[in-house]
């Protein structure tokens, strides 16, 4: 069993915790708004520390999910980051989703100090973290992967090496983009039936069986039916993941035309009477 | 055992026809261009008529399965076209991708002279026609559906009844929509992760098992990472699909953003060296 640090008990982060902490391991915490501490502060699984620094000092390795890159760079590397109390040989493995061009560049300035870093995004949602089956994607070292792999499999089932540094945001950048587009394209199929009089429901059913099938046509489609946008996933945090997509794009010069008209959908979605629905409300900007 | 007319013995025609054929069903055929006939003209499930008109005299079900709408309309309506030898309780059943709108155009004026009709597209391509699993969407009234739904269980696996005359078609335009720009979301996000340097093949591997996950992913994003782009579905044969959707979207004064997008790029493919590739093979058109 082992001392590991754990910084983001958000809505994702809580149950991965719990999840690691389930199979007798110790957490060590920090979060930067004390009321989050409130679900595990009874518990004698869990350590509280008063920086990311002393979470660094106490263990191995520490894991981070917090909201965006700017919020991963401030827990790395701020005046009580997790930089200031690293040991050489410490891991940091973050699995919030966040810009690789910058995951890339944390990693180099890590390595500088002996410290290894592993980028390791989730999809799957809160259901994903709760039941442990989570689908991971990881950039970093080869033997750093492996060292970790035992703790990525109490939370996740589908976990996958992608390549180097980075190499783990560029898969979920490209999860949120084959998603983002597969609901439009859901939304955008179920809206030409309903404007041509015809029932949307057994359009979906008879798709469903052929190439056409897929979990967004099963799950998003079926939320679009029943006008039901309980998240799932907000459209604030899609909007953020294509916002992060769109930085991609440029550092590469690269023009993916479904990808970008999706991206400024989703930021009008989030900037709107949808903004915390699940990102399937897309459908609701189609005229109907 | 019932004598069916089948006109139409191409790619999709020829096995649909000889698995009704194998059944047990005597089949009665006519074809535009001769050399179609070789390979039933020894068979004695088969015989060959000099009209659509003589085939419709000889039967009380005729399955036609053509190119374009002005096929369809030509196979009914010309001189020698079925409605010339039908008689009243003919049902055709047209299988053929068209219009939505000349669909019900058709079914009415075949209505008028007491002939009954079913539009029954089909999705699942040249291996699903063989392998009869071919997902199978109706429009047309559900007496003459359940009639002819023991003839569609020789072809097909998923078959649903949608709704009215021209609900089969529209369920096709939708499957084709969904089709086409899932297809495009693949191909852009393969893109992304190429132009970041990182192993696309691992991508699509992550990917699949999550929310991203589908068929299109799955066998047209293998399609693109291989550069195997032999059909599968032509290019030209989606380009032709998706102006009869640009067609719906028309009669409907529907916005659909990245249907109209993706088809655009249909049409530039099937106009180009890539006109008899699959039409994954939209995945070149992207900058790399």
């Amino acid at each position: 069993m082992a001392d590991i640090g754990f910084i983001g008990l958000g809505i994702m982060g809580l149950p991965m915790a719990r999840n690691l902490a389930q199979a007798g391991h110790q957490l060590h915490v920090w979060a930067r708004r004390p009321e989050t501490l409130q679900a595990i502060e009874t518990d004698p699984r869990f350590t509280v520390h008063a920086s990311p620094a002393q979470v660094a000092a106490a263990t191995q390795a520490v894991f981070t999910i917090v909201a965006d890159t700017p919020d991963v760079e401030a827990v790395l590397f701020a005046e009580q980051g997790i930089l200031a109390g690293a040991r050489p040989g410490l891991i940091v493995i973050d699995m919030s989703t966040a810009s690789a061009e910058a995951t890339r560049r944390f990693a180099e300035l890590l390595a500088a100090k002996g410290v290894d870093m592993l980028d390791a995004p989730v999809s799957g949602g809160e259901v994903g973290a709760i039941q442990g089956n989570l689908s991971i994607m990881v950039g970093g070292k080869p033997a750093v992967f492996e060292a970790i792999k035992p703790f990525f499999a109490l939370m996740g089932k589908n976990i996958v090496h992608v390549g180097s540094h980075g190499a783990g945001q560029v898969a979920k950048a490209c999860n949120q983009i084959v998603v983002g587009v597969t609901i439009e394209a859901v939304a955008e199929a179920l809206t030409f039936a309903q404007a041509h009089g015809v029932d949307a429901g057994k359009v979906r059913e008879a798709l469903l069986g052929g190439f056409a099938g897929s979990r967004i046509l099963d799950i998003h489609g079926r939320r679009m039916l029943e006008d039901d946008y309980r998240p799932g996933f907000k459209a604030t945090l899609h909007a953020k993941d294509m916002r992060i997509v769109a930085q991609g794009m440029a550092a590469h010069d690269l023009t993916l035309p479904c990808t970008e008209l999706v991206g400024e959908k989703m930021q009008t979605l989030a900037h709107g009477e949808w903004a915390e629905s699940d990102s399937s409300a897309l459908y609701k900007l189609l005229k109907h």
